[in-house]
């Protein structure tokens, strides 16, 4: 596994047609991390030095205090590309899993790599089937749109934004929040509240990066086009494409790298 | 509450003596978020549009699909400001609780306030009481040794990266990943693994924003001064002031911004 993957896109730069291109996207799976086989943690990292992102967790949980609590740290299913990690504790040390704020996803294979991960979530929500098609014109409109309705970000330079816009270019709803999840969220819920879903003819726009988690909430909400101003992950790719969503990311106002579902973006 | 608020700060910019100013910084509060008042998720998120972000985090976990599955969303506590949102389910909604992927914090009390979060990690984690001392000049230099170390961000603008500097300025280790609480996980267990704990005269730098997870992470491996590319939140400052952590952010070639133990600095 490497820090990064070369990815097939499409660059596009205005006035201009697409062009087919290759695109270095940063690493993104799944690591489960396991206490004398146990699991306490499943997180969404780069792979590369998982045995210090686990027990560097541990010192983070308060689990663990100093090097003398490890006994080993070793991947958990005799390879070492299986996303798991178990760190084996000296005898001394108590865990009180009760303790522990992080999350274990209920299903486990969910650790084993990003195919599986994608396949748990496709068993809650099906990959989408919708023919919308939208203008690269009016994507590009789009960020400037989202930096207009940031009141918070201009003052404090703290905030994540994400938006719902239609087709048309419209936008439904915007809103502002540290976290990148819960601005997506806080979009998907005004939906929900005001009888606004699915969002299935309807474009996701967040500040920032693309991440596995974004894709899968806008899977969610069942929006079938996510555009991101800054860089994808790969596992934002693999599940847009798995998912058939069409992922934008780079979007500027002159130009975008299409990841994902170039079919539903009209080049005029 | 808002979704901002204003700070004391020390404004620097190089050739200059630090000035006292204000500055307005992004909120960041606990949500504990409950289903028919159990509770099932504590987020960290900026306040404002909660009953939005309890139903759309509801909605992306797969537990429920449309507005008819929501009876009322309100403040568990009959206060608007008590961050505890409770959704209120239609007697038809069966909620499977295991298949929820993110965490209820051990401590409820998490839930309630900033105050009572601070106060909950220090249980496990004592404030510093550390009287090292860092020259502005050798914070400026480093922004650009981080990005001098971060091979794949360069490659695909997608990696956070994090940092642990000694005193004089010398980087010790810098880690990439996704996730900036990743990179400053891999920093430690770096440090753990190596028998270099406590950082205790070091500083750790951030690429991005310093959010309370970071400062709570940095507090685990005694890191009395923490600074960051980007902006702070308000949780994050709270918790340097009573962590007696030095807080630095939007640190820059030529200037930064001082929002804790200002004291840890000399600007000669």
């Amino acid at each position: 596994m490497s820090e990064r993957s070369g990815k097939d896109i499409w660059r596009w730069e205005a006035g201009q047609p697409p062009v087919r291109g290759r695109d270095s996207v940063a690493a993104e799976e799944p690591l489960e991390i396991r206490i004398d086989g146990r699991p306490v943690s499943v997180t969404m990292r780069t792979p590369g030095c998982d045995r210090e992102l686990a027990v560097g967790f541990l010192l983070s949980e308060g689990l663990i205090v100093r090097s003398d609590d490890v006994v080993a740290v070793e991947p958990a299913l005799h390879r070492e590309d299986c996303n798991v990690v178990n760190v084996r504790l000296a005898p001394a040390v108590r865990v009180d899993f009760d303790q522990l704020t992080r999350h274990v996803f209920a299903s486990s294979s969910c650790g084993l790599c990003g195919k599986a991960t994608i396949e748990a979530v496709h068993r809650q929500f099906p990959a989408l089937d919708t023919d919308v098609v939208v203008n690269a014109v009016q994507l590009q409109a789009l960020p400037a749109q989202l930096r207009a309705a940031q009141p918070t970000f201009d003052a404090t330079g703290g905030l994540h934004a994400a938006a719902i816009f239609d087709l048309g270019g419209a936008p439904l709803v915007v809103r502002e929040d540290i976290g990148r999840h819960n601005a997506v969220d806080k979009v998907l819920g005004y939906g929900l509240l005001n009888g606004l879903l699915p969002f299935d003819r309807h474009i996701l726009m967040v500040s920032g990066r693309a991440s596995f988690e974004i894709l899968q909430k806008a899977l969610a909400g069942r929006v079938p086009i996510i555009a991101a101003v800054s860089a994808p992950s790969t596992l934002a790719v693999e599940f847009a494409e798995r998912s058939r969503q069409t992922l934008v990311a780079f979007l500027r106002e002159s130009r975008m790298n299409v990841y994902a579902g170039r079919e539903r973006i009209a080049f005029d």
